[in-house]
């Protein structure tokens, strides 16, 4: 029998106490799996004293995880502290450059620093794994580095927030404004006390990073994504989804498109029929479309403590079968620098919905500035009132008319020149939403 | 540069011509991933003049798969020949004994003798992988064998046939006959001419044994699996499902119960908003339900030259990357053997549809014989008529009257005895249907 995978834990939040849990609990079948034991040696976090529910007296305590990441006991560092900076970057760099293997559930620090993490990694011939950076329990990470190689990936997309979904299921389920939603989400531990950071789209945008580089092979760039949240999205949206036939989602997608590589986070109109539009509350779901193959759809828990350390189990469970894969799937020197398509080129449908005033000539000028940049309509739905705007009957000047849009595929610029010209022309009350369609 | 990796292909068919095609079109990204080339050394297949739309004349032509599988020059053999018998498994048999790492699709072949191959490949110290023979191009073999090493799986279930799902879903969706959606699959090459392999549910029981031994870490037993196909159902069983907020698959599920392993492929009806009720037409899908942990599931394509051959390559690329795990995730001699829970013991919900004669006292009955076994009932539904059967105001006997009962959780055996119990009592005409129920 060979020597016991000898781990050091730095951080015992939720996802920390659960890996200690999941490794007792799963040491028998580990152990006929893997053909040794995978035993904690040491762990270190901010505070000793504090309760977290499990034994941990059997462990050595080491205050600064840093310390921890060099220290001879150990064969790899589980670093689940968090955060783009220290301490997390400097215990996960000390390990790598002391040769030994670590497992991460660090997004931020992978989207930010993954390549020179991961070129540091293979100069010292280590393991970098990072299931548990997207997608929570879902093994996505997985799945493109090692499951799909043979496909040309040319699209992934997903909903990597469970925060974003739960509020928007809540919406549409529950008939309730976001700020109820959020506050709710809050209340049950879904959401931070400061949400900005995932319902305005930053927490899905440096998981897609991740997910791009695997699916394309490309340099990780998390600037290069155009990110917008769901905080702007009302109820009228989602009922004018509905009857559409389409259900709204925070989606990151990454697509390969004539221009480069477009990858954006934004809310998403998706037709209700689709897999993706099915998944509800908290769950994630990740489809990957390849070239000649009709779409994998992967669904599971995105977070929480026990789904977030069944996949750093299953990545120490790789290392210490002795499996070493590139992180990115390829050496650093392959991965090719990114070929950014700006987001104005993006091409699809939308989903327009603007107050329009109601006065004669309205009608007519929002036709004739969608007809300048070659918009077509797909559907125009008037919700309240008779007429068009401007048509009706006593020509009088009322209240502003909602009036929603479906166009056919068109650029994001020929949208925005068309509503800026719209708003300039006065005929609008407020800011227009639009919402793109992503097809399946 | 490491040598390329040399393959041998035994099985010129859609999938194995798609393997050509997959390894020539993905040659430099797998280089990228590998860092070798994979190449393919030699071919063999049963007619060597047939025209398959590939270039085949770069490549070494052997007539006898045994014999290229002991060709000195290739290192792996891909058998995508099929079959439980030869030269399928003495190819396969041949290439382990030479110390040849294999990759196959042969569903039938790893059922009924995968666990002396495993262990064949186990004292060879090389790979066989199989990523190919459950659910096409979804990853869930990689997954159950590497992806959740951390958890303990309580259930897996499916649907695994696609040829099944698409009778199914054409069913329901075109109201069409179980006849007319059959001879609609064969005219699309979806169903064999002798389509019972498929409709039957053996190949959802082959499919399932593969899937029950990673996840539980037992010996494959496919004769432990009890089988029922989907040629009784009929449209008013749809029809009743979905007015019940249910959807009828034929699932493929293996749980752990108190009584041992039960593996069983039947008709089920699934809750509609379930992800597995979603997936329509030749779609498959897993859901793994482990302790602790929300459901994941995986949606795909479940067949097709292109989905199968994406298998088969990620397989390829794992060796050549020098990956070799054990086959069914674990060493052999730790394969436990299968305790199996005696279908007799099942416990569930049950739908119960039987045609009641229109005589006196025959609901009286019915429900005597059901207390009798303890069943409750969650819903009854009589189709037609007016008061429940045997009570119309004439008294006269007419027509048989459709009866729908829903059962609250109750056992097979129970089921059992009342159904024949009533049956004994002459008071239904012809066999009362009977569909499990799963939740989710």
């Amino acid at each position: 029998m060979a020597e016991p995978l000898k781990v050091g834990l730095a951080g015992l939040g939720t996802v920390g106490t659960s890996v200690v849990q999941l490794l007792e609990r799963g040491r028998d079948k580990l152990m006929a799996r893997c053909g040794r034991a995978i035993e904690i040696a040491a762990v270190s976090a901010r505070s000793r004293g504090k309760k977290r529910g499990v034994d941990l007296k059997h462990f050595r305590w080491v205050a600064d995880p840093v310390e921890l990441a060099r220290d001879p006991s150990i064969d790899v560092l589980v670093e689940v502290i968090g955060g783009a900076g220290n301490p997390a970057k400097a215990a996960v760099e000390t390990a790598l450059s002391c040769g030994k293997a670590v497992v991460t559930a660090n997004k931020a620090l992978l989207a930010h620093h993954g390549q020179k993490l991961a070129a540091l990694a293979e100069s010292r011939k280590v393991a970098l794994n990072f299931e548990a950076s997207v997608g929570g329990g879902i093994p996505i990470v997985k799945t493109l580095r090692e499951g799909l190689n043979g496909d040309t990936i040319t699209r992934i997309y997903g909903i990597l927030n469970g925060t974003c979904n739960y509020i928007l299921s809540r919406m549409e389920q529950d008939r309730l404004a976001f700020v109820d939603c959020l506050r709710e989400a809050q209340r049950l531990g879904y959401a931070e006390a400061d949400p900005s950071f995932d319902v305005e789209g930053y927490d899905t945008a440096q998981k897609l990073s991740i997910l791009a580089s695997l699916a394309f092979g490309t340099e990780l760039d998390p600037e290069a994504i155009y990110v917008e949240g769901i905080s702007s999205i009302t109820l009228a949206d989602l009922d004018a989804a509905d009857e559409l036939g389409y259900r709204v989602k925070l989606l990151g997608v990454a697509v390969k498109t004539e221009a480069g590589i477009e990858q954006r986070v934004h809310p998403t109109m998706v037709p209700k029929e689709s897999a993706i539009a099915q998944v509800m509350g908290v769950t994630n779901a990740v489809t990957i479309d390849a070239a000649g193959l009709a779409p994998i759809t992967l669904v599971g828990p995105g977070a929480g403590g026990m789904a977030t350390a069944s996949a750093v189990v299953a990545d120490l469970a790789d290392i210490a079968r002795g499996v070493r894969n590139a992180p990115f799937g390829r050496p650093v020197a392959r991965m090719t620098a990114i070929r950014k398509a700006p987001m104005q080129q993006h091409e699809g449908g939308y989903y327009i919905n603007l107050l329009a005033r109601d006065r004669p000539g309205t009608a007519a000028t929002i036709a004739r500035r969608l007809a300048q940049q070659d918009i077509s309509l797909e559907s125009i739905v008037q919700r309240h009132g008779a007429g068009a705007p401007g048509t009706s009957p006593s020509g009088r000047s009322g209240e502003p008319v909602p009036v929603i849009m479906i166009t056919y595929a068109t650029s994001e610029d020929a949208v925005r020149r068309a509503l800026s010209a719209v708003r300039r022309d006065r005929v609008v009350s407020g800011r227009p939403q639009v919402i793109r369609i992503e097809k399946n």
